[in-house]
């Protein structure tokens, strides 16, 4: 297991750091949690890997294997039942900081004013496509 | 560990059980992943705890530790660079399967036609009523 890496000009490393003060809510050896100070709803949090690493697939799996038993203690102390968990790759996925971050966002009503708002442009692809795709992935796997 | 809980007319415990096909990608003792057959863009993969809860917060976290190793190497074979992670609890938060999945969901460009579509209702709460948010989690978690 390496040192956890740093980037000085990042804003989660230095919230990591105690640089820039937040309301933490747990801390362990590889990660960090505190509120979104910009929620989409009550009770929004973010958990942020130690490591700095621009997106999910760089990180090394004792980040990634700490990330969801935390998401699973905010949801339960907060008595959630509808939420969402949410981390984005990539501008175009919505990632607005470049540190992988995962959300635990609620949502309190059905309604689009609070909590994510998702849309589901699903496709039908045609069963000789997925096939072949599941063998391409299979092979890269 | 206790033995993963099952129940009959769940149709992905069929699906981790062989009883309704799928196109399987990586399967471990404590998870099951395969090809979302209504993709929102290509490549667009669920991974599923063994154990049958409805949500996040129900499952014992050797299920919760499993998950994210896995839509790692499913984004590493796929070249993946912008993505969504999102796993939904509640029908009102876009859950459509009351069995958890984590859904590893490519976004290749930025339009709504394909891959997950955020919308973002961020708000911007006074700092007292983050304050007492604070304190109330803190005093349950």
């Amino acid at each position: 297991m390496s040192a956890a890496r740093s980037l000085a000009s990042c804003i989660f490393c230095k919230i990591v750091k105690g640089d820039i003060p937040s309301f933490k809510l747990i801390e362990t050896e590889h990660s960090f949690s505190f509120l979104d100070i910009g929620p989409l709803s009550k009770g929004h949090a973010l958990i942020i890997p130690k490591d700095h690493t621009e997106k999910m697939h760089e990180l090394p799996d004792e980040y990634l294997t700490d990330v969801l038993p935390i998401a699973k203690k905010i949801a339960n102390a907060q008595g959630l039942e509808n939420y969402n968990i949410l981390q984005n790759n990539g501008r175009i996925a919505h990632q607005e900081v470049d540190h992988v971050h995962f959300h635990v966002i609620p949502k309190p009503q059905a309604s689009d004013d609070e909590g994510l708002v998702v849309g589901w442009p699903a496709k039908q692809p045609p069963k000789a496509d997925l096939e072949q795709l599941h063998k391409d992935i299979i092979g890269k796997l």
